[in-house]
């Protein structure tokens, strides 16, 4: 086990020095330099590994074990490897390591699997470069199309296929993937949250991953020197969209434990120390375990900020993304706990208050997803930390379920 | 006539191609390309017009009409030619334009002044680039050292003198001017507010200036994943910088008629639509005609500030710029008087509620300055717009008196 957990941190080491921000967490956008670099590295140990690379014209890497069946389908674990600003080592990457470490096991014990063992590190997980997120996954089972991937930019105007281009990836290669070629998949992923480490319980059970809306507010106003203008005569667009996000918390009072809203981005233009700004764009990010809350939640916000639209100012909303509540697959769960009942590991049922690639796939095929602990159960930002003897714990128990879901026994 | 408003409007025209920001107003931040743009232009028209060149270790320029008089004191004319984001073609670049025209009046007219005359275009009044405003009026008048000059870098952390160099500036020249050297300071400029043109008087005789401070206050909290974190265990801040600046306007209340006070510029860390943010830091803007209703206004803002400090959240204030509200020359204004009387013009008193270069030379010369209306009142923005015809007004009131100020009649 030394062997394998001292792996782990290694991957984990190289891969955090991958980003833009040193000294300042890990800030691997996608198509970015970072991305490059990590690419590279995880590539390189996919072959060292034993497995055939491949990307796709998302920049998805796919590292495949072939399975003795002509023309089966796989069983895909791994997770993302782009990261938010300023964020954690752990976070997407961890689940990649895990993994490219059940590839390992199978190499170090010379499995040959019936059905193929994809390891696969998805793009753009997190949506900070393009917008959305998780569209590594939409891409692979169709919910993204070529149209839509090819229109999204970043905040400098650089498109998806510019930046693939930069990088020296191929976007004309196919995207979405024939659902008929994927048998299952599983993935490992950080809590985010504290109830693992407060329980002490090393796994955490995925029963299902909370519902999800990303929202885009724009709210207008005039633009006007700071010093001669009345305070009467002001349509000041960000004491508008201040009063909206300072009322948004409030909202969530009634939504269910565990509902949640949070503007994580919010930009003002022109953004002059005096100059009264004419417009900001901010993000709402609304979570609930139940759609009808998120639903309703949402209805509260457009209500919300509609009621702004007077005395000059002029909001609309956008809605970027809507995910339904995802059950995990109830087999692929007792798969899990039977190996953890072998490995004496102790678990708990557990949901997820982040959205995951697994949420995506759950809709195409089976899909099981691991919880580690948390430190402090902080995520997004420099401070994430896990342990990397809960990932080795989870990479045993994914071995164990890919062994039994590639039909090796 | 016609052949003065015609080149005030050449020059306008010429003046608002160099932007950054080509179709959307004016951005003309200082030691830019835009910058090296509009200065040569304003050095090539000071050279046609007879006038001397000089540039000091600010990158201000000045041309200079020599006196018959032997080391005399300089009449100074003209404005800055800055701009915010997105600004207007008029604030600034007007004043600098009819201080160039009256150079070309006593050209035309062949006059030998007593006192030299000095048309003056200064940089970075905004604050857009490297914070603060004023910069190139405090840095003549000393206000400005060396040290805190050389300090000054804009969000990209590039430094005043690393700047300078790029475009080809001397850092190394002097910037502090004995004010024994300068006789006057005239300004005209846009009012930037409704009042001439609701009252259709063409010219504002500017009686004071309203004081002003300048604050950036830093909200920290605590980062974390939007989905994973709940609501009650969060250190949001945003939500707390959001209910602070939707409470500012109502601070004003019973701080009299005429004060302000502006949050324009907001900047969200790490700004990722699914981090809650860690940090926020924004500007506040606080004028009023009263010394007393500006310091009341600074207090009720720290006290608001203040009880944030709470809940894992921390805040800070800094007060970057204080300016004491400033009276004009008394004897400049009746100048200014007499020549309206001439011409046959009509003139109102006012106040200018924004901070100018005029208001910090008031402290070490006799200071005059003129309002011209602006269309809608409205300024710092694409749409700022004033008469040419109400330049050439301004600038034969500017020429009568720079006539009787330099000692030719």
């Amino acid at each position: 086990m030394k062997d394998l957990q001292q792996r782990i941190e290694d991957h984990i080491i190289t891969l955090s020095q991958f980003t833009a921000t040193p000294g300042k967490g890990t800030t691997r956008l996608t198509y970015s330099r970072e991305d490059l670099q990590a690419r590279e590295y995880i590539k390189g140990k996919m072959i060292e590994y034993g497995l055939q690379v491949k990307e796709d014209g998302l920049g998805n890497i796919f590292g495949k074990l072939e399975g003795t069946v002509k023309d089966a389908p796989s069983v895909l674990i791994g997770s993302h490897f782009d990261s938010v600003p300023n964020g954690g080592a752990y976070d997407g990457q961890a689940g990649v390591v895990a993994g490219l470490e059940v590839a390992a096991l199978f190499a170090k014990n010379n499995i040959k699997p019936k059905y193929p063992l994809e390891v696969i590190a998805m793009i753009e997980e997190e949506g900070s470069r393009f917008g959305g997120g998780l569209m590594g996954s939409r891409g692979i089972v169709g919910l993204l199309s070529e149209e839509e991937f090819k229109n999204l930019t970043d905040k400098d105007g650089i498109s998806t296929v510019e930046a693939m281009a930069e990088i020296g990836l191929d976007s004309s290669l196919p995207k979405k993937r024939n659902p008929k070629t994927i048998k299952a998949f599983l993935e490992m992923h950080i809590e985010q949250g504290p109830i693992l480490e407060e329980k002490g319980i090393p796994i955490g059970m995925v029963e299902a991953i909370v519902g999800l809306v990303q929202l885009e507010v724009t709210v207008e106003g005039q633009a006007g020197h700071a010093g001669t203008t009345p305070m009467d005569r002001r349509s000041d667009a960000l004491v508008a969209a201040a009063k909206m996000v300072a009322e948004f918390p409030e909202l969530t009072i009634g939504e269910g434990e565990g509902t949640v809203i949070t503007t994580g981005r919010l930009n003002v233009f022109p953004n002059g120390a005096n100059v009264i700004p004419d417009k900001v764009v901010y993000t709402v990010d609304i979570r609930s375990r139940k759609e009808e809350h998120v639903l309703s939640l949402v209805g509260k916000v457009k209500d919300l900020v509609d009621s702004y639209n007077d005395n000059g100012i002029k909001t609309s909303v956008e809605q970027q993304l809507f995910v339904q509540p995802k059950a995990m697959n109830t087999e692929i769960i007792s798969l899990f706990k039977e190996s953890c009942s072998q490995l004496d590991l102790p678990y708990c049922s557990i949901n997820s208050g982040a959205g995951h690639d697994a949420m995506v796939f759950s809709d195409y095929t089976d899909v099981g997803m691991l919880f580690i602990p948390s430190k402090a159960g902080l995520s997004h930002c420099p401070e994430e930390w896990s342990d990397s003897k809960d990932i080795a714990n989870a990479v045993h128990i994914l071995y164990e379920a890919a062994k039994k879901l590639t039909g090796t026994e």
